[in-house]
């Protein structure tokens, strides 16, 4: 008999679905059924199974559900008590979800955009389960696609994610205004480049604290001021607090 | 005789001159005179003079000067009028400055950290200058070390340096920002690293606005509450203020 961890279902294609479909696929882990409503579905290949309907999911077969944090808990409570189910979420508590013989989580500490290749395909995932051997086996699922496994329980977890927003989310918004102000303004992106590769390639040998640098940090006020009066709205509240926050920084000295 | 430009002073030796000096000598344009009155100077060959005093500065060479924005402007009163100066600020406007024969702007696109080696070598410089020919000068300085020379006038270059601050000044905190969340929670911000990566990756080839992903471009909104009451101060002003704009951009589609 197969073992029920050679063969999972996913529930949900969206960013984390596609590319861990991908993942999975490409390290002989066999996707046997996707259940999805909306996704775009051309990277599927004719051996995975569309399906529609959580009834349709093979029982005592993982399923893994990535779908967005507040519809979790609906959807697990529609699939068939004998089905082990992992959720990808780095937030949700597992004491939220209505309990099960195997429920856990496999999180993913990446962000995936689905149709774009993954460029750092090497990352940790946390694994957390509400028994030891479903916790064993869904750390077996994931040492396949990644060499920096991790247990975590949900608290941890939650603390991580929330690390993750500022590392991923809001540097990325903060490059998304720049751009828009960029486009607004007719100034060419692309000499921005290096900076921006800079600014990262700085931090493999360079704490962010020390690595700061610009008016806020040297203190320049008149150009904080002239710079402050071009804008308006909420890219104005953004410039001024995270002004704010840096000229506070070193005021204190909140070296890390 | 030996061209003006063949060797230059500099004046401030932080950041930005600390930088140029290692260029400039690596480049061929040596540098004769530093001016600097607090830098750490243990990275200077005895080729060059320290001095102290502007009148030391010597005639009809050009004179590159590094200081804050905010000083820029007496530092250039104090320099002999025979003597060509350029300075390096983002944002100071060419007309804020007391005229003289030459005046000019050399504006490297960069972050510099003094005493950390640059990754990204290869950034643009942008020129101006207060008549043709000590603008053709200070471009073929800047080819010597840059293959991006580009001309701009004060407009131009102040938005630029706005652009700029967004790119890296304001990623840069917000990672400073992760990294001190992480102290506090004490996790292993070593387990971040793939993710910071694959951000900057992703917009090799995505657009910041289809790359964005987490709670709030979910609308996770249970989600941003649980996480916004576990901050305080202007940490939780910034959480509150960011998630606002990307819900924001999404719900008006923003696209660029």
């Amino acid at each position: 008999m197969q073992s029920p961890f050679d063969q999972i279902s996913l529930v949900g294609f969206g960013n984390v679905g596609s590319h861990l479909y991908k993942l999975f696929q490409n390290h002989g882990i066999h996707v046997s059924h996707i259940l999805t409503k909306t996704g775009r579905t051309e990277d599927i290949n004719n051996k995975t199974l569309l399906i529609r309907n959580p009834e349709e999911l093979p029982n005592h077969q993982l399923t893994i559900i990535c779908v967005n944090d507040d519809a979790i808990s609906s959807v697990v409570d529609k699939i068939d008590p004998s089905i082990p189910v992992a959720y990808t979420s780095g937030s949700v508590n597992i004491s939220s979800i209505k309990s099960r013989d195997d429920l856990g989580v496999f999180y993913p500490l990446q962000t995936f955009s689905k149709g774009h290749e993954l460029k750092t395909p090497e990352f940790p995932i946390l694994i957390e389960a509400n028994n030891p051997t479903f916790e064993k086996q869904l750390r077996g699922v994931a040492l396949t696609i990644s060499s920096q496994v991790q247990l975590a329980d949900s608290a941890y977890r939650a603390k991580i994610h929330l690390v993750a927003v500022w590392v991923n989310n809001f540097t990325n918004h903060i490059i998304h205004l720049a751009k828009k102000r960029s486009n607004v303004e007719q100034v060419d992106f692309e000499l921005l480049k290096p900076l921006l590769m800079e600014t990262v390639a700085k931090l493999h040998d360079m704490n962010p604290y020390e690595a700061q640098t610009g008016p806020a940090r040297r203190g320049d006020r008149n150009t904080i001021q002239g710079q402050a009066n071009n804008l308006t709205g909420i890219e104005k509240e953004i410039y001024e607090l995270i002004n704010r926050s840096i000229i506070e920084s070193y005021n204190t000295h909140e070296e890390l």
